[in-house]
């Protein structure tokens, strides 16, 4: 019998723990692993906002794949997903194509602009290392200009987040940390910086306790954050972006840096694979396949699954991702033994947000949380990730112990 | 009798090295010293190749100027002067008019583009700390952006530096070092970058030993910096820089970063203070006083003063304008005691060139010195000038020391 050849698209939180599960549990003549990612590197998407804002290195929130996958169980190829044929069992890449006998797509979220005019063109994104890196050298350009121009531009130091969701928040509690380190490096007075979040919904936060919602909102305000909820950007320009705060009321908000952080979408390769989706995220079945196609696994931001207690879909997660790799290793393990596979169901230890380096709000095990307590469980969340994927070794490199001081 | 007032213009070299010098040899109640200046800071305006490449922060390449000067001796005044009025004997800043009766002029050197169409908008300078340290945010941000977008634009990692003089070939040596930084950095393959120079005359180093010379380019050329020599740039534009190659030959250069570094002048307050001047520089007497002006002195890149061996003028280097700082305190220390003055003559030591943190060119005590050993002496240059200013406290706190190990 032929050896069966499992494809894993992407070395997200989904695609790496689907791989270093099937790495633990499968001896070296089991099956062919092939990994394809774009980059050499796995990056931690929950940590982009620190990239952006500046407070980690683009460097410190990356890691090389080949540290944490190895040959000969996995082969791990760097190359760009073009078109996957689910019919013909074939991927297309920019080195080449692959054929399948599993396939398990971890490609991870593209953000989502809803067709607002100019926001793709002239807002930042946190959609990837890459990106957020250049949100951190777009501000700092801005700030040194400003320092040198004879004539200042105050807008300039002005950095508008569109978002209050999750990632904008987390992003927000960065920069409010950060902005006063801006100000010393580059000589710029704090009173002339401005930093606001728009928010087309009516609240910050959604689906958080409000208690810590409140939290949040007093200590960002208190480290200067303006907020201004309910009023939808209908577009972005180069200069910056104009709100809707009424009926036929507008706000021209000038703004040296527009970043867009409020809205997340499945990969666009998913729309075009002809798997039945909603935008581009598929509803997977208990066993976390793409319903009809008993070969293909879902894992991460593009696997959508239904929370029945609350009929509403469960957000796309690092947490979640991780423990979908581990179910969808179990079960190609359990295809491959001709035995049936299990239910995925997820377990929910909670959901931090944090609101920079020393502080943060959550529930965790059922407790509400904030500041430092809180901003130490987001810190071992984060460390708990690495470990998932890379064991102790990766913890001690890459992990987050300035709680320990 | 009452006190003499002696205001000092500008805390760069020459007038920091007035003030340190007035600081040691006069009494409290000897006179009142103010000293004038735009920033709080000083700023290593010999060091700024580096912080204007990324090698050095901007942070380490200042310091306090109260670190080194302190009341009730010295006031210390941050304001930018506006104008100088020797006949009524007042100068006015942005907060304040000033009266003296010796007054000393350290306002330093601004670029000169040559009336080339397009420099002053589209070139960055090395003018001040401020400038150098948009340079290096300004090229992270090409890098950064390079590396992100979709379609690339490689002319983003085309830095094109304008003149092979001193400012020019020492900006070179530490882009030669920081571009590899930078690649790795910003994941941009090293072969995508290039780096041009500049120069409209047909020689680099003008002055310079010939053997000397050819070995800095060979350095420079090693590293992957392109000169293109006796070639005018005739134009600035938003893209790059036209260059003049032959009779009717021109090159257009699209690169996303161009510094000028071509050119120096006086500052413009002279022009408009109605002292005899030439480019804004003053030919001072033999004590350093402007002709005709008897209370006015003039130190460091205004002060124009003839090499008759050569007949040329001093370069305006550090170095000179130490000592001059050193004479003008002496002379102005002998009027108020009504001896006569005397005469200032450069201690040429030697000039050193640096190419990067680990190699230079240069002769020093008459020797012509290249590679380690040019680099070294370089940087104990760079150290003693911290000295001469702050003593051993200063050398201790912003010395370069990597030499050793």
């Amino acid at each position: 019998m032929k050896r069966k050849t499992i494809l894993v698209l992407g070395a997200g939180y989904g695609g790496l723990s689907t791989v270093v599960n099937l790495q633990k549990s499968l001896g070296t003549d089991d099956a062919d692993v092939i990994l394809i990612n774009k980059n050499e590197y796995h990056y931690e998407s929950t940590w982009l906002h620190e990239a952006a804002a500046g407070t980690l290195s683009a460097e410190q929130v990356r890691y090389d794949i080949k540290s944490v996958v190895s040959e000969p169980k996995v082969k791990f190829i760097q190359a760009t997903v073009e078109a996957i044929d689910v019919k013909g069992k074939v991927v297309t890449t920019d080195v080449g194509t692959h054929t399948y006998d599993y396939l398990v797509i971890g490609l991870g979220f593209e953000g989502e602009t809803f067709g607002i005019p100019g926001l793709d063109k002239y807002a930042l994104a946190m959609a990837n290392v890459k990106s957020a890196r250049q949100i951190r050298e777009h501000i700092e350009y801005q700030f040194a200009t400003w320092s040198l121009e004879e004539v200042k531009d105050d807008s300039r130091l002005t950095i508008v987040v569109g978002g209050a969701g999750f990632s904008g928040i987390e992003l927000l509690g960065e920069l409010g940390n950060r902005v006063p380190e801006l100000c010393e490096e580059f000589d710029v007075p704090a009173e002339k910086v401005r930093v606001l979040c728009i928010e087309a919904a009516p609240m910050v936060l959604p689906g958080f306790d409000p208690e810590l919602v409140d939290y949040a909102v007093r200590q960002l305000n208190s480290k200067g954050i303006e907020f201004s909820i309910g009023t939808p950007v209908v577009e972005a320009t180069p200069e910056g972006v104009n709100i809707k705060k009424g009926e036929d009321e507008f706000e021209f908000i000038k703004a040296g840096t527009v970043i867009w952080a409020a809205g997340v979408r499945g990969n666009r390769l998913i729309e075009e694979s002809g798997i039945e989706n909603m935008r581009a995220r598929v509803k997977v079945e208990k066993d976390l396949r793409a319903p009809g196609h008993d070969d293909v696994f879902i894992v991460g931001d593009c696997a959508l699954m239904i929370n029945e207690e609350v009929n509403r879909p469960f957000p796309p997660t690092a947490q979640i991702a991780m423990q979908q790799g581990d179910m969808c290793a179990n079960n190609i393990i359990a295809l491959l033994k001709g035995e049936p596979t299990s239910e995925f169901v997820p377990d929910l230890k909670g959901s931090i947000c944090s609101l920079g380096d020393d502080d943060a709000i959550g529930v965790a095990f059922g407790k509400k949380l904030t500041g430092k307590k809180a901003s130490f469980m987001k810190k071992m969340v984060d460390n708990r990730a690495l470990f998932l994927i890379g064991g102790l070794g990766l913890v001690m490199k890459k992990g987050k112990f300035n709680v320990l001081k």
